[in-house]
């Protein structure tokens, strides 16, 4: 019946991950009463069709009576030209619901339960809420590690899966929460200066200072085409580029987007989230880099192993070739916090620069090193001396050049924010504890990642001696409200704590 | 600093539950991609603030680049003129997350925790998403009954207590899920007839397609002032109102909003929920109805009996005399379901019309019996007695009267809506199964609660012989969209099986 349609109007409105139609109260065909704020609705059009949470609207100039506005995110997905007519129904709950309110009671899910459920949140029929119901029923220890691997190939089948069409395609990953941790800028060009293929795609920084992507995207472009991204790699065995634009497992960005706001980030979800987006990738052989320490994600040594075994017992089952290495997690990696700052740490690795972050440069060798003996000619135990020669020789520094032309170079300006605040330590003593929780905030406060320049820089590191007055690290801002937030921060709590030798030595022995 | 103020704009937006902001995208001085669409953001001025979550706009007529847009539900929390000064900041995540995280790894918390959360959430410090993590972790069999008991004192402490200065306030509950189930309609007039105090304030209607306030109101007015309504009780005994304008265990509702469309409904919520209510409306004495049945909330008598344990535990150590009834919850009760609908029925009960449905008499008189019970000077088994005395005399219609001319009469009109459509049988038989939810969701589709004439009429019910063609329920809206939704879902499912004698019987011996 022509009579139930409504003309669609797009309403410039970023709601983000949630879909939202926004519906006039005196709509005269659906009365919004009747459907209630906060209720679901299907929008159809021609075939095409889409959910959105409804939102009550009193104002014409937003949308009027005989209209129906659609967010940003809810128009893209139904793609129809603004005035086409549409009609709206009451949204069934997402049927794989069920399944999420048995595991709530206590069942265990079988993998169709898991698959339906991918299914409906990558139709977008979950609301946020239904998202957070699912992970938080899903989490810490509500997941043997069976259901884990039910959800894993769940979220791989989700979306598109890339194939090199070779045996041995590398990749590594960190589970993250080290800031300054960029290890595979430094990797990648070694890995694939010796020939091996690590077509390496990336996120951004979600609650992090800085991700790879936007550290590479100082140097060279990074919003890459699959063809541009797969000439690269077929000419350079390599690349560092932005994950976002290919389809891979797009139910673990959704669930990303819920996960984070609300700081739940249990081991079964991490595997399941990273495995899957690795296989999705393509990747046949993978390092996952586990760094542990008293601010890291994984805070003990027992943790680290019970999420090894984890990550083993998955990644064998889909036929991925795995190896975990427990890395040093109780401080930032390298000097750097923020896009520009480490880009720079990285160029100074790549160049031999005698200034170079010790730190960063000794454990992106140690992951090169293991990838490369993923290579069936390479000697056990001979990675860390090829990956070095690799670095050393300016061979990494010539495939990371080839990698920045070849996707797109920048105006190099490795200048951080003019904006500065110094942190001085209050007492003499021996830095003993660099909090990476408090150093992330500090910089993203600053405004990295979406300001580049803006961040920390740390000239003190764990053991470092200094002097009362000595200066700790640098705030680098781009705007004085950025400045202000992080500076406030920055004195309440500066993140470092100063204390005597005693104290670092007997940290340095636990670890 | 005047230069970080943004001028704030009510935007009428009606985001339910959820305060939400909107910020343009090229707003000069926070720059929305630092602030991030999804996270959360504080909104300040002259000591009043507001939380709420962040929309990004692309278009000035909604807001511009110097305004904050704030949703009706935010603007009139922050309560502030339009055009104001505001200041903005991020917003931290609510400290009280943390127990909840503690939750989810399978901690016990105690009462401090439940203290915290309960306070965050009356702040409009959690997010829906917030909310969910907090309920799911909560949920089935995840607090033991001292946590039960610490949730239920910190939601009765988070809102306003009522006090009655008498020794015994009586007051009925029921866990809901049986449509048409208006007994406090009848329960209230009966035990106020006696004398004794029951101040009933009622829901309206979430998920089911009708509450008391929402029946009551096709009587009488419902929305009362608290001084009305303490007026209207000192002087008639009791009231049937909405319990919307008090303050009584604010948390409550706003859980519910989002339980309900989540479907997660558990035993300890339902627990919680119910007594911290009770308790905050000044309650002494307290009778709950647990309905069973294979399409109520509870669907097998030993899950009856362990809520009813449940109930006991908090309600003694709340120092609330309570007392369970476990009834049968096989079918809708009365004939009618919708607000005028059920009205009718009411009426009919309390005029003694031979047509009155028989059910509804009888389950009534039996709760007021035992509330009757409640009195000292009763003699234990009297009270049913009492009970039907008090209705049969007409006593129990007088007081109704003097509610409904106190609370203020509405012109009487118990017509259903004029679009009718009748569901027929489709065999001989008995009727040997009614399903409760479906029955719901046909009237909800018929427009109840919102349309008070709308809503089913049921002329069959359990046991009852049918012939292939006779009318088992008709179906009645105002609107033509309302009434094709109830047709469409009726055709899919009638809610009705109808069986042979046997199984009828097999049924009634069940329960």
């Amino acid at each position: 019946m022509a009579n139930d349609t409504l003309k669609i109007r797009r309403i410039a409105i970023d709601t983000y991950h949630e879909n939202v139609a926004y519906l006039h109260r005196d709509c005269s065909i659906y009365r919004a009463e009747g459907f209630q704020a906060l209720s679901k609705i299907q929008v159809s059009t021609n075939g095409a069709k889409v959910l959105a949470v409804l939102n009550v609207v009193d104002d014409t100039s937003i949308v009027q009576a005989c209209e129906l506005g659609l967010s940003e995110q809810a128009f893209k997905q139904l793609n129809v030209a603004e005035g086409s007519l549409v009609t709206v129904n009451h949204a069934e709950p997402p049927k794989s619901m069920d399944a999420v309110r048995r595991k709530i009671n206590g069942e265990r899910l079988d993998q169709n339960d898991f698959n339906s459920i991918t299914a409906d949140i990558v139709d977008a029929r979950y609301s946020k809420m239904e998202m957070a119901a699912f992970l938080v029923a899903t989490g810490q220890n509500n997941l043997d590690r069976d259901e884990l691997l039910f959800l894993t190939r769940a979220m791989l089948d989700s979306g598109d899966r890339m194939n090199w069409h070779e045996a041995l395609v590398a990749d590594k990953h960190c589970i993250g929460g080290i800031p300054g941790n960029r290890t595979s800028m430094l990797v990648v060009p070694i890995v694939a200066a010796h020939g091996m293929l690590i077509p390496k795609t990336s996120s951004r920084a979600i609650t992090s200072p800085a991700g790879t992507a936007d550290t590479m995207e100082v140097l060279a472009e990074v919003n890459l085409t699959p063809d541009q991204l797969n000439d690269i790699v077929r000419r350079e065995r390599g690349c560092l580029a932005w994950g976002g634009t290919a389809k891979l497992a797009p139910v673990d960005d959704m669930l990303i987007a819920v996960e984070r706001p609300l700081g739940i980030d249990s081991q079964g979800q991490m595997v399941a989230s990273i495995l899957s987006k690795k296989l999705a990738a393509g990747s046949t052989h993978l390092i996952v880099d586990i760094p542990v320490g008293p601010t890291a994600k994984v805070r003990q040594m027992r943790q680290a192993l019970a999420l090894r075994k984890l990550f083993e017992f998955v990644g064998d089952r889909l036929n991925l070739h795995l190896e975990v290495m427990i890395t040093d997690g109780r401080q930032p990696v390298g000097h750097g916090i923020g896009p520009v700052l480490e880009a720079r740490d990285v160029m100074q690795v790549l160049q031999n620069d005698p200034e170079a972050p010790a730190d960063l440069r000794q454990k992106s060798l140690q992951l090169a090193g293991r990838i490369l003996e993923f290579d069936p000619d390479v000697r056990g135990g001979q990675g860390y001396a090829i990956a070095r020669d690799i670095l050393e020789s300016g061979r990494a520094w010539v495939k990371m050049n080839a990698f920045i032309n070849a996707q797109g170079a920048k105006t190099l300006d490795l200048h951080p924010g003019q904006l500065c605040h110094e942190i001085m330590a209050v007492s003499d003593g021996v830095v003993t504890h660099i909090d990476n929780f408090q150093m992330a905030k500090i910089a993203r406060m600053a405004g990295a990642p979406m300001l580049k320049k803006a961040g920390v820089d740390l000239l003190k590191k764990l053991g470092s001696p200094v002097r009362k007055g000595e200066v700790l690290y640098r705030i680098h801002a781009e705007f004085p409200a950025d400045f202000q937030f992080a500076q406030h921060l920055a004195r309440q709590d500066s993140g470092y704590t100063i204390g005597c030798d005693e104290q670092i030595l007997k940290s340095l022995i636990e670890f």
